[in-house]
């Protein structure tokens, strides 16, 4: 594949590339003597449970394997026990050997639905850590100095407003640098959050007389509230594990600006097409879409048809009030505390009756249990949207 | 000894003490427990060549000692890698294992002569920080906070002059201070310039819940210049490898001020005995004491003797020239240099002749080689004072 296609490839929804020059040149030279080009990113193995927001990186990563280079899938389990806290106002705390091998465990099941694994070398940054000595790590200290850590925006921030940085603290961009020199890393992926730590790698490997990777920075996704970074402590995710009806009505209730934002970075559609179809007909195919890569193509029709059955169909009025599902309820209680039925005795009897419905899915058990969002519907005229929190 | 009598030797010379209450508590303790108390003190390998600058610590250890206690000599070998630039703008150049080994074996021999070496421990900080993990390191590093290392005053002056100071400054007074956690000392002695590696040893030891040590500060004693701390490289040194001769003239050249300040740090000598006497007998005595410390009351017997012949006897004027000797010289260059003959030649027949004496000796060859301070005359009228740079 020509240099240009590939660029095309690399640089859709990036942020910044340090620098596309560099990019080129390792590109053409990899080309020239066919070689992969070694491309690197971490992760902490501290949330197991991915969202799109984690994908957007792994996406990337794909993309570079399918370009025919090789990845190295980093798993930071020496440095999540130091934890850095990047864009965040608190230190991370730090977990044992024991949380970080069993989250790197499920964290590497299901990367493997996006990043073919078989080919990525999946790393762990404790193998070199472990074997160095405190004169090596030290040594490392005399690479940088204090104004060029004290550059770093959100240390800035919190020493001005007088929050503690760990010393601690300074010490995680070495060593996140010095992962790059191990690696000999031609190529870093990060989010913009880390934009600092990724380019010390490029200082490390000079000092370590490499040629410094290129560092190439990928957007913080938004949520579905289209306002935060997408993050499961917010609620406003959606999760690789979520059911297929749950991320269809999440995707479906995105704003039409973050779904052109969703395209760019969650699938390889051609941008001019989507930007000429109807928003609320692309937002169905991008929930198609993202269902298919996780799913199937079959299960991705089987959700848009509930979806449609019962959003899409005139039968459901526009203002329909909301439930927020914070847990799993059974339907006679969701009845009754979503103000349907006044007692569960009444809710049963309705049941009994084939008068409850959700999602267009006639319910017959009074046991059952909903933990999906969806639209609860009593008799023909009573609605209550379920919002899954 | 009763802990008043043991807390004035102590004070003695000391410019700070934290705390005294708690040193008071611990001298009460170790004595009820009939237990010395452990007394640390760090010593950087890099200059081999003491002076009486590097006594004043020596000393107050010494007196430690004969107050009982256990004296712990620290030889930063592993820190010495490092460097600490407390004070100084410069980071120090990092020295080989084999110059540091060589080095530590000649400061034992030079220590030798104030401490008892065979009693103190002397002890090497590489013993603990080349078993210790790379992990291990890092979590001392999540005992301090930046704020805490940006308050150490040279950092803090070095930054705002845009001078660098590199991270790996800011991990010195971490590991002195852990260094202080492994050998559980009660008190650590140090220079006022050490004053905030000190005290971080306290911030550790607590971390690592041991009582803290208390701390003690001595001054950083002044050159023969009187005005700058006394450094070799700044010419204004008294080393305790010089002749007696050169002890003599120099510390007969240091104002009556410093003289004070000399007595009450680098002798035993009652204070209000010597504030009482003339002052350049005491300056002839204080010379006489410091010797002695050295080499013997002989010979600081026989070098006041010569000192005494040379500038005490009316033989000399007041206000000779002075030539400063930067290197070793044969007499005959230096008198013509210092004008007192107009050739060599001249020169060789002024010595033939018996008419030139050094510091009252008469030189009869004319390749004697002049390298320390004393007085050059030429006939009987013509002297040239020779200070040593």
């Amino acid at each position: 594949m020509d240099i240009k296609h590939q660029l095309d490839i690399i640089k859709r929804g990036a942020v910044e590339i340090f620098s596309e020059e560099e990019l080129v040149r390792k590109l053409e030279l990899a080309q020239k003597e066919n070689r992969p080009l070694r491309i690197k990113a971490g992760f902490d193995p501290t949330a197991p449970d991915i969202h799109l927001g984690h994908t957007v990186l792994l996406r990337k990563l794909r993309q570079f394997q399918d370009l025919g280079h090789e990845v190295y899938f980093l798993i930071g389990d020496f440095t999540a026990r130091i934890g850095d806290p990047s864009g965040k106002s608190q230190i991370r705390k730090t977990l044992t050997e024991e949380e970080i091998l069993e989250n790197a465990k499920t964290y590497k099941k299901q990367v493997s639905k996006i990043l073919d694994l078989d080919k990525a070398k999946v790393v762990f940054n404790s193998d070199w850590f472990n074997k160095m000595s405190v004169a090596e790590i030290l040594s490392l200290t005399m690479r940088v100095t204090v104004s060029q850590m004290l550059a770093r925006q959100d240390f800035k921030d919190r020493l001005e407003q007088n929050q503690d940085v760990s010393l601690m603290e300074f010490m995680y961009p070495l060593l996140q640098g010095y992962d790059s020199v191990v690696l000999k890393s031609d190529i870093e992926l990060g989010g913009t959050d880390q934009i600092f730590n990724l380019l010390v790698g490029r200082d490390l490997q000079k000092d370590f007389h490499q040629e410094p990777q290129v560092v190439l920075t990928m957007p913080l996704l938004e949520g579905t509230d289209g306002v935060n970074k997408m993050s499961k402590s917010l609620g406003n995710y959606i999760s690789i594990n979520d059911t297929a009806e749950d991320m269809f009505g999440k995707i479906m209730s995105i704003s039409d600006e973050l779904m052109f934002k969703y395209y760019t970075l969650l699938t390889d559609e051609d941008l001019v097409l989507v930007k000429n179809m109807h928003p609320k007909e692309a937002k169905v195919i991008l929930a198609r879409i993202i269902i298919a890569q996780y799913y199937s193509i079959d299960v991705a029709k089987k959700a848009e048809e509930g979806f449609r059955r019962v959003f899409a169909s005139k039968e459901i009025p526009e203002d329909i009030p909301v439930f927020k599902l914070t847990k799993a309820l059974a339907v006679v209680d969701l009845i009754v505390d979503g103000g349907l039925a006044k007692s569960k005795n009444e809710a049963r009897r309705l049941i009994n009756h084939g008068a409850v419905d959700f999602s267009g899915n006639r319910i017959s058990d009074d046991k059952y249990i909903i933990e999906v969002t969806g639209v609860l519907k009593v008799g023909s005229r009573r609605f209550l949207k379920i919002e899954k929190i």
